[in-house]
C-alpha cells in the first residue's frame, strides 16, 4: 500500500519538477534531470546523510525509468496540467507525507536518535524540491511556500510518537497520513503560512 | 592511455572552470575551488553516489594539484585562450567522452545493473559541470546546449552494449571515443540541439 | 577547551546563517533549515566526502538543537545584531579556525595524504558557508570577500607543518588560533583581499 502511493507520488513529483525545467526553458535531457532529482533527489540525500549503502534507487532502475518517463510524460501533456492543478496538489501532499514516513522508517531500522529520525523523514519529505529549486536557480520555495516542510515536521513527530506508544504500523500510517493530508489541504485552502523573517540590514 | 587522456580532460575541465569563476569576478580562491569542482565534481558525485570509498582524487593528491594548477593558469593565459577556443571544445569533449567511459567501468566493476551504470557514466561526465554553474549562480548550461549530455548518455548505452556482445576493452574505448567525439562535433558544428521544453503557465 | 569554541562558533554560524535567510524573507523553517547548513554544512560535507559514517551531527542531536534553536534566537535579536556586527565577525573568525582544526584532526585519523587533510580543514572550514549561499540563490561570498578561505588554508597547513614537527597538541591548536584569528582580523581591518579575476569574453 505504501509502495503503491510512494509509486504515484515519485510520478507526480517527477512531473511537478518537469514543469519547474518547463519554466527555464530546458531542453528534454534537462527536463528528465530535474525529474529525476525531485522525485528521487529526497532519498538520496538522506541515503548519503545516513550512511545507508546501497542508496535505494540504484537497487531499483524501474524507479529510475518510472520518474524519466513521468517527466517527459509531463512534456507531453503539459498544456492540460493547468486543469488538473488540484489534482497535482493532492499527489503532491500524499507525496510530502509517504516520503517523510519512509524516510522515518529507514532511519529508525538504523536505529538513529529520534532527533535524527525526525531530520531523516523531512530530509526525504523535502530535498527533492530544494535540489530541483537549486537547478532551476531559484531560492527554494519550501522555506516560503504555505506549511509545507512544516507539515513533513509534525508527521514525523506525530508518526514517531505513535510508533513509540506502540501503535500497530497500519494504523500509523494511516493516522499519519490522515493528519498529514488534512493538515496540508487546510493550509493550502486557508494560505496557512509560517511567519517570515524579512530582514534588511546588510551587516557586512 | 585512458590516463593520459583523463589527466588532460580534467586539466582542460578545470581552465574552462576557472573562466566561468572569472565572469563571476571571483577571487583566485574561487577560482581554484570551482577549477576543482569543475574538474573532480563529477567523479565525486559518483563515487558518493555509488558508494566507492574513498573517493578517487582523495587517494590522487596530484590529481587535486594538477587542477588547481590548471585553474590558477588559466587566469595568465585568459587573454589569449579565446583564440584556442576550438582547442578547449575538443579537450571538452575528449573529456566528456573519458568521464563517460570511466564513469560505467567504476559501476561496472561493483555490479550493479546497466540502468545504474549508464547513470554512473553520465554522472560522470557531466556533475561536474552542473556543480561549476550552481556556485556559479547560474542555470546549468548542460541542460540547454547543443547535445552534450546527450552524447554521455549516448556514449554510456554504446559502450556498455558492445561491452555487453564481448568487444575486447580497447576496441570498445576506441570505438566509444570515435562515436562520441564525432557526435559531440558534428552537434557543435551543426548547432543539433535537443528540444526545449518552454513552459510559461505558472499554476501554483 | 576546543569543544567549548566549537560550539560557541556553530551558534553564532548559525546566527548568522538566520540572518541570510532573511535578507531573502524565508519563514521560520527556512531560517531553520539554513542555520543548520550553516552551522554544521561543512562537517557533513566533509565527513560524506573522507566517508566518515556516522556522520557527525547524527550522533549529537544535541548540536542540531542547539543550532536551530540559534537560527531562531537570531530572529527575536536580529534588530540588535547589527550592534554587535564586530562581536559576530570575531565569532566567526573563531569557528572558521575550530572548523579548520577539527577538519585536519579528523583526516589526520584517517590516515590521509597532507595534501587531503589541507583540503577537509578547509572544507570544514569553508562548505557550510556556500551551502548557505547556494540555498539563498547568490554567489558563494567567501569567493569574494576579505582574506576568508584562504586563512583556513594557512591555518591548515601550519597545523599541519606544526604536527609534523611534533609539536604538542595543545601548543599546535593555540598558535594556530593565534595566526589564524590575527590574519582574519588584521585582514577584516585592513581590507586585504585577493586578487579577483575578471574575465569578460565570453567564449562559448
Amino acid at each position: 500500500m505504501l509502495t503503491l502511493i510512494y509509486l504515484i507520488a515519485i510520478t507526480a513529483e517527477a512531473m511537478t519538477g518537469a514543469l519547474a525545467a518547463g519554466r527555464r526553458h530546458m531542453d528534454i535531457f534537462g527536463v528528465a534531470v530535474i525529474a529525476f532529482l525531485t522525485a528521487l533527489g529526497g532519498g538520496t540525500v538522506r541515503d548519503i546523510v545516513l550512511g545507508r549503502y546501497p542508496i535505494g534507487w540504484t537497487q531499483h532502475p524501474e524507479y529510475v525509468l518510472l520518474v524519466v518517463a513521468g517527466g517527459l510524460a509531463a512534456v507531453l501533456v503539459a498544456r492540460y496540467m493547468r486543469h488538473l492543478n488540484r489534482l497535482f496538489l493532492i499527489l503532491d501532499a500524499l507525496g510530502l507525507v509517504a516520503f517523510t514516513i519512509i524516510g522515518c522508517d529507514v532511519a529508525l531500522g538504523m536505529g538513529y536518535h529520534p532527533v535524527i529520525i525526525v531530520m531523516a523523514g523531512m530530509i526525504t519529505g523535502i530535498a527533492g524540491g530544494i535540489l530541483r529549486d537549486v537547478l532551476c536557480n531559484r531560492v527554494p520555495i519550501v522555506f516560503r511556500r504555505e506549511l509545507y516542510a512544516s507539515v513533513s515536521l509534525l508527521v514525523a513527530i506525530l508518526y514517531l510518537g505513535l510508533n513509540h506508544l506502540a501503535m500497530p504500523h497500519d494504523w500509523n500510517v494511516i493516522a499519519s497520513f490522515a493528519f498529514g493530508l488534512a493538515l496540508r489541504l487546510v493550509a493550502l485552502w486557508r494560505e496557512w503560512q509560517l511567519p517570515v523573517f524579512a530582514y534588511r540590514h546588510d551587516h557586512h
